[in-house]
């Protein structure tokens, strides 16, 4: 076997000399180098943007959406929507493991994986389609892909239905996150705790901080509360917008009794929440944007804007264990798996 | 004397309940609250873009630019222009100290100072314009400010130009933030080294390091590492694009013996760097983003999309000591006060 680079880069065509991701086109043959993992595809799941853009311009015809991916993969060598410029990840079982990487990785020929890492970065082929759903993005296919030495993935389990995993895995790195930055007795404050990664950040905040912590939700609209204060992992729950910094400043200042929050969890999906989160936070303080909806200049200026000495991290997707941590939260907690179950494993 | 909010809010105007800077009014009466700051202003130094598009909309005529600039401060009680967004600082003389600050800052009546806060959230009134350089920005002028208890500020002292203060305390947050992440014996990669930020974050670095630290410079062109070698901090300079992450990568990857970064400083000042921060930087190491330019989704899904476990930082504009530190930087390396007094102190 040819030996491979970390990073992937010896699948770069063109431009030469950039990273997979941003190439236009990848090699995609099927030959595999020495630190790669071949999985034969069960199940391509497309970016949502990426599927919309594709659906509209064939007219939501499935044969025709299904035509259009193949062409974008015979073109690039990956799935990446030159449109949208987005992926999307893929369900598959592993078929071989390149040399180098064999027993190295807790991987073997016939385990079932979910990549974590986008579709714009991987090698694929797609033979035949197999199955359309154009309400979902979620595409059945005969094909093959490539993973790298450095891409990540998670192993499937039977104890949990695929489309729960999924969606938990969409957003592993927000718990996994909070769970290094929570220490007990924290107070910790998450913004837009009723969504998809806000409720698994609330979970393992409570799980962290313990019974001396001090954990508020922030939501807006009373329904969403009225569902996290059913939860009952929050010490509080506020009903509040976060595009309005001085009622968040108020907020919790009254709930923490003028201490403000040891570190606060930014998950809300919307622009314009940057100086709330920082209002929210104590001096020397961290906030945790996971918000892909975050400006840099916003936070950056904001803090100076208000001589405030926060600690602003940017919300990276991985850390080490991260899959295992969230899939392991859905299988403790009932109430987590329900809502999983219920809201977002359609 | 009344009592005034920590952040100003008692001055804003309208939109009610927005904060000061993003406010379209705020009330720039002089009459002190009990937590403010008044300040005889000297010199206001104009946000260069705010500057040019004014001197633009004026034909370049001084008495216009002057009248221009009274018509928004009496429009909106701050200098902050419409059309840009932006501020800028100012110098003066502290007038008086609100009631309930006195003996709570170290600030006197008489002490001239710098504020590092935008003049976009600074009541201010302007009765004359003294003198002004249509050429920097820089407007000497007969008028007042009001300093809010969370804004930032400097005391200006005799051994050092106000030029030469100015540019320093421009930048001031990135070296006091590489004191507080580097430990001795750290390996730090800066991007951008060669500019104002990135020289003051390489002595710091240096600093910081101590001996036994690896000092990696990283700089766009010959003449600029040239300029890099001849000052002897860093143990290595690389010329590098720092928007080619394969190339960085590589180069790190050979100076560090396969080991990269503990810190990755990102001081460039260009868009499209992210990748090559995060390459550069060892698993479970640390990127400081210094740099405006810096995309938040870039740098988020950059690092998940290479499977790399590293804490990424927003860079704050504000650390407490920020101003002192840097401005004592200043004064013990002859060799960085040079490149100040030459380079950046026009």
């Amino acid at each position: 076997m040819k030996p491979g680079h970390r990073y992937g880069l010896h699948r770069v065509l063109e431009p030469q000399g950039t990273m997979p991701q941003p190439a236009w086109k990848i090699d995609n043959s099927m030959e595999l180098y020495d630190n790669e993992i071949l999985i034969d595809v069960q199940t391509l799941n497309i970016d949502s943007a990426s599927f919309v853009q594709i659906r509209e311009a064939e007219g939501g015809d499935p044969l025709k959406v299904g035509e259009h991916m193949q062409n974008i993969v015979r073109e690039r060598g990956k799935h990446h929507n030159p449109v949208t410029g987005s992926g999307g990840m893929l369900i598959g079982t592993v078929r071989s493991i390149g040399e180098r990487l064999q027993g190295q990785i807790d991987l073997q020929a016939g385990d079932r994986i979910a990549t974590l890492v986008s579709l714009s970065l991987t090698p694929l082929t797609i033979e035949k389609i197999v199955k359309m759903d154009v309400k979902t993005g979620q595409v059945d296919i005969q094909g093959q892909a490539i993973l790298f030495e450095s891409g990540l993935y998670a192993k499937l389990s039977d104890d949990l239905p695929d489309r729960v995993s999924l969606a938990v895995l969409d957003v592993c790195g927000a718990p996994a996150q909070t769970a290094k930055l929570v220490k007990a007795g924290d107070t910790v404050v998450i913004l837009g705790a009723g969504g998809k990664s806000g409720s698994m950040v609330l979970y393992q905040a409570r799980k962290s901080a313990g019974p001396t912590g001090k954990i508020i939700a922030v939501e807006y609209g009373e329904a969403g509360c009225e569902t996290l204060r059913k939860l009952g992992w929050a010490d509080e729950v506020l009903n509040l917008d976060c595009t309005k910094p001085v009622e968040v400043l108020e907020a919790v200042e009254r709930a923490t009794g003028g201490r403000f929050a040891d570190l606060t969890v930014n998950c809300v999906n919307i622009p314009g929440t940057e100086m709330a989160s920082i209002l929210a936070t104590r001096d020397e303080g961290t906030v945790y944007f996971f918000s892909m909806a975050t400006s840099f200049t916003a936070a950056a200026l904001g803090a100076e804007g208000v001589g405030k000495d926060v600690n602003m991290i940017i919300g990276n997707g991985y850390t080490k264990g991260h899959a295992d941590l969230s899939l392991q939260l859905v299988r403790e907690s009932a109430q987590l798996r329900e809502l999983f179950e219920t809201k977002y494993g359609n």
